[in-house]
């Protein structure tokens, strides 16, 4: 028995994990581990909810994910590390959910229009895209969350999940907790270019990528745009570049850039070439850690065999009730 | 290996079954047991989809319908049995199903809108009710029948289910034959009251019936509406009771009615105690059996787990060519 609040959230798994998914939401689970009961998971079906029509091979992008979380410090020793698609019973509950949420609910869900208009490039209107928070629901309550980090844009979904649980709730008896959200810091870090970070717009570090890498896209980082010239004074507070000194490099270091970028005593060339070897020196291990689970994929497999196993065990559970409540 | 076509069907456990069920479905599938590779399930998961709000004890109703199946002439030798809700491969492919499922497709299937009019009192926009026809695929299609025996009014239904296979193919490659619809014969008995036979009009003959009860009820049926008095002469052909003769009675009798009843020679009194006593012969063996299973329940819960676990591992198999073939 724990005394710890139970907790559950998940990931998309897209791709390479880049320095915005770092510090967006994983260094924020990272940090939650000794506080929480965690279950952290890798949501494959949900991967379907948009690219069902080019899903590429979701299986390798589960594998390559985990290692990035192992890599970057989720601990199997301290959270349940599991795969959506190996618990079956999340699709059972996302069936019997659906059977009591209304559709108007889901109609109105904000993000959901704003996807359909986002990505007009895909074919959205479909029936699992209008039950993306039917399932995550599911997910969430399978395991009596009591919170769930994650982001703003995320919040109104975890309201709908509340809904849906205190409906079931009031139909067939109480089973579920209503999962508190837990806002999780934004990360503040942009992409190269000054967008934000995002595999689709090519402006990523991975944490995966090579010191070589990592210096090349950094030297093509753009800064305070006002600064022109190698003479211009710079503003540090609107340059990305100092977000990542601030993230990467010692103190002292920027204690130094900020007013040597003031008075350009220091150019954007010479700040990107500092600044890329503390990130060079920050990725290291994780990228080390990267590299030895590529080459020992079968300890990744019992990371997700093992934490599956122990995330079954609680969903069953759940599912027994579940049942016993409707009496099916 | 079987030479023989497989079908798929399902009843929802909705409460004892009556002589219109027996003559509209279940008697269709007694009859296709020696010609056809079958597999019958009681679909509970379905009873979730128009009743969610007060489903009353499913776990009972399935059991009962499995004795009625019994009873009938269902022969668990022949087919396989099993009950929807111990197979949850269907709902993990009731979830991969709804990611390629246009909502417009459900939205324009004929007997959803038809529904939530007939259903006024009951609130049907709800998620699940608007998937109904994709669980309906899965669970066909997790078995790759190749034939569905529906009445006519599930048509469209099973035309969605081939729209659904066929786009999944199209996708992900080949997994799924499009079933084709076998139209069952449709029953020609009516209710005692001459409406459709339904337990919500209740106007049912079942088939627990004590002798009782099938005297009292068939003493009770309306005849030829236009025969008022003894004395007027009667109309067989628009006549419910000579219906239950054609389906009950020898056919030397059946032969003697029809003119006696258009002479007025004989009564309706008559005519329906001669009827009822065929009815209840015909019955005997049936409600004799239902008593046998009702005191041997293991017998009855063994019969559910054995076709229950035969259906798994048809479903488990058609699972894992899915998650291969959309990669997951």
């Amino acid at each position: 028995m724990t005394e710890k609040k139970r907790i559950v959230s998940g990931m998309r798994p897209t791709g390479a994990l880049h320095l915005g998914n770092l510090h967006g939401a994983l260094q924020n689970w990272i940090n939650m581990q000794p506080d929480y009961d965690c279950f952290f998971f890798i949501a494959d079906w949900h991967a379907l909810t948009s690219d069902y029509e080019n899903p590429g091979n979701i299986k390798k992008y589960t594998r390559n994910m985990m290692i990035d979380w192992l890599a970057a410090g989720l601990d199997p020793e301290k959270s349940v590390l599991f795969v959506q698609s190996r618990i079956r019973e999340h699709a059972e509950l996302f069936l019997l959910l659906s059977m009591i949420t209304p559709v108007p609910w889901l109609e109105r869900n904000p993000t959901y229009k704003e996807q359909i208009d986002a990505l007009q490039n895909k074919d959205l209107s479909t029936f699992g895209f209008l039950g993306y928070p039917v399932l995550q629901a599911a997910d969430i309550i399978i395991y009596k969350a009591e919170g769930v980090p994650v982001g703003i844009d995320q919040a109104p979904h975890i309201e709908l999940t509340r809904e849906i649980a205190r409906r079931f709730n009031h139909l067939y008896g109480r089973v579920f907790p209503e999962p508190d959200t837990i806002l999780t810091e934004i990360s503040k870090i942009l992409g190269t270019d000054r967008r934000k970070m995002s595999k689709s717009y090519s402006n990523a570090i991975f944490l995966s990528d090579s010191p070589e890498q990592i210096r090349k896209k950094v030297s093509q980082m753009i800064t305070d745009p006002q600064r022109i010239k190698r003479t211009d004074p710079g503003d540090p507070s609107v340059c990305n570049v100092f977000t990542f000194h601030q993230l990467y490099s010692p103190t002292d270091l920027v204690a130094q850039v900020d007013p040597d970028c003031r008075s350009a005593k220091i150019g954007c060339v010479e700040c990107k070439k500092k600044m890329a070897e503390h990130l060079v020196a920050y990725l290291s291990p994780i990228r080390d850690k990267i590299e030895y689970y590529k080459n020992h994929t079968d300890q990744v497999e019992q990371v997700m065999a093992e934490g599956s196993d122990k995330a079954r065990q609680v969903a069953a559970k759940t599912l027994a009730e579940v049942r016993d409540a409707v009496r099916i």
